[in-house]
């Protein structure tokens, strides 16, 4: 059984946003051994969406719709769906109630609970709208709201629920994750082809991010699951940081709170995208003090007391800065691990000694010399950014879990 | 004329990747006059590839086409097209010597210089595989690769020449963009519903983001869109933060840089977001000095001189406490400008007089006293966390830039 995606909008087929609504519910959908038949974009015009979603709806027997549920202006979808599935509506008064609770009393809620009757609700536990499933002739019409957040988590805790018990996924192969950090889909690729002729049942796919990267593994064998698991888990242990989750976040999350350990950061060139990726992880301050975000030379003086005469001979980007930004952190807080870094995430900035996309990092333990090193990642600013997080993240990690030298 | 963009591969239809590819090219087609009809993504399975594009084709004047033109297994759209274009092949002598002056004698060259003789050939500086133009009797399909910097740079330099040439853009409409900070859907839909009324020559888009809105408008009728576009400056002019663009960390960038002031922050539930959003730009160092990443108390006290006392009597979200942050960033740094900010984000720590989603802010200039507020974002923690950053953001800029108490 296939599942076609569509998203609608105007602002998509005018490239205002990126569809990463499409590629979330693909993603999702697919890791969870649902096919996808396509993925179309089209406009809010309620003419075009009358024809477009009856298209759909007469060629699948799956949809689901993201965007145009709210009740501004171009919003839509609802409307024409009711028309489709020929339904009434009602006032849902319990939804009113709820929303004004949460919101207060918005023009809005009045609109927003007029919903139609053939439609089961699905609450929206972030913003106004809530997502609608209609049903009829072995015709399955999910409409879901159009801000990735909201959408996202109805999609996880309500949608894939309904969608296991309404859709028989038929000869289930055995899935099996797994995430590396430092590695990149190059490092993988020769190992995978070796595997691949010797475990010919097993289907493979590679998910790189920037400086890390996921691998699965499907069969219905389970023996050569077994091996082609244990085989790859041997030759590249100690950079498989999870078997569940691809946020390298959550992995070193685990780690300090069960060794009671605690983190602060110094960091310059990230400029805070660091921390705020440990933080998006709850109860983050369980082991995160916090950090120094000395984005200028005056304050890596002033907050970490790294020397004028450092910076003067070296430059911020050095490995004899990041090493006192480190013993900084130690000095100005309680943490038992620091990590600093430095680095030119351009587009100016750059020269022939450090090009754009130089970074210096240390990573070091209370009481211990830090491991202190250099790396270079090439592309655009927030490229460099980016990676420069997942790539330390990872070090981190490696260091911590296995004792690895965080540089080598 | 409406120009359809089609995406081929599994890759998408899987959710490895995004597709930027048409977003790219929607935008770049919409900005040049021409509008989009749709974007649809398939497989690169040979008989759906067949079946989709010919009824892409007979639906659609104008096609445009990334993926599958190199040589490997699994691209199929150049054979696909050729058959539907009832073409035959030839060598392509020239192609050949080309690509082996460039890449060296590889083993796919001989196969990529077989190609369909009734297409055009668009010449790849980039890659391997040019792009196609085939034509007849009123289609036009272009074939461009996947790959994101062939095909941008394919397009721009090539692609729409030709489309310029091709098609007539007849009537174009204006369109303007008003990107508001601190308002959200709801707080628009009334005026401009009344404005729809009035002036029904003007057709209207409402983007929302969390803590901010984009609105666009267009029209043939330039009247109109100058009454619109007046009424609804004066009545939000002080939330309309830019016509350009929808980064309101660039606004403030270019108000600090323009001023020569210079900013610090103190963050605590936003754990370095804030700082992140604002680095993003190039060159933030001209104006951003850095920030106190103070996550945990201990170091609200160590790094900005949070007192114990304020902390126990009033909690680290509270008046107070945001206060004494913001003294602490004038005390601790040079800035002209600071912003404090301590929340719970949850999913914990909530309490009845404090719940999930309570943010206390301070926003000050040095030497005056700050405006301090609280506000309420309901949610799960990713969401106070980015929204309580726009909206800290939005509030910055109206201050700085109106004169605006931030908590108003």
């Amino acid at each position: 059984m296939h599942i076609e995606i569509l998203s609608i909008g105007d602002e998509l087929l005018k490239g205002v946003i990126v569809n990463t609504n499409a590629a979330f519910l693909s993603r999702a959908l697919f890791e969870n051994g649902f096919m996808i038949s396509r993925q179309s974009v089209f406009s809010d015009d309620p003419l075009i969406l009358d024809k477009e979603l009856g298209a759909a709806l007469s060629r699948s027997s799956i949809l689901i719709a993201t965007g145009g549920l709210g009740v501004t202006v171009d919003d839509h979808t609802c409307k024409i769906a009711a028309q489709l599935f020929d339904s009434e509506y009602s006032y849902n008064e319990k939804l009113a109630l709820d929303l004004k609770k949460r919101f207060g009393d918005l023009n809005a809620i009045k609109a927003q609970a007029m919903l139609p009757k053939k439609a089961k609700l699905l609450p929206n536990k972030v913003g106004l709208a809530p997502g609608l499933v209609f049903e009829a002739e072995n015709k399955l019409l999910i409409l879901l709201p159009g801000v990735p957040l909201e959408m996202e988590l109805m999609f996880t805790e309500q949608v894939l629920p309904l969608l296991r018990k309404k859709v028989h996924v038929k000869d289930k192969s055995e899935e099996r994750q797994l995430h590396f950090c430092m590695l990149n889909e190059d490092a993988l690729d020769q190992i995978i082809r070796e595997s691949m002729q010797r475990f010919s049942d097993v289907e493979v796919g590679i998910y790189p991010r920037f400086g890390s990267v996921s691998l699965t593994f499907r069969s219905k064998n389970r023996g050569q699951l077994d091996e082609w698991d244990a085989l790859i888990s041997k030759r590249l242990g100690s950079y498989l940081f999870s078997r569940t989750s691809n946020k390298i976040e959550e992995a070193l999350h685990s780690w300090f709170v069960k060794h009671r350990k605690r983190l602060a950061l110094a960091e310059s060139c990230t400029g805070g995208a660091l921390s705020a990726e440990l933080v998006q992880v709850p109860g983050a301050s369980d082991y995160f003090l916090g950090g120094f975000l000395t984005y200028s030379d005056a304050l890596k003086v002033g907050m970490l007391g790294v020397s004028q005469k450092t910076l003067k001979a070296f430059g911020a980007v050095s490995l004899e800065t990041v090493r006192e930004m480190c013993s900084g952190v130690f000095e100005k807080s309680d943490a038992d691990f620091a990590v600093a870094v430095s680095g030119i995430a351009g587009p100016s900035g750059g020269t022939l000694q450090k090009p754009i996309g130089t970074v210096w990092a240390a990573i070091g333990e209370r009481g211990k010399a830090p491991d202190i090193g250099k790396f270079h990642i090439p592309g655009p600013r927030l490229k460099v950014i980016q990676a420069t997080v997942q790539h330390l993240l990872g070090a981190l990690w490696r260091k911590v879990e296995h004792g690895i030298c965080a540089f080598s």
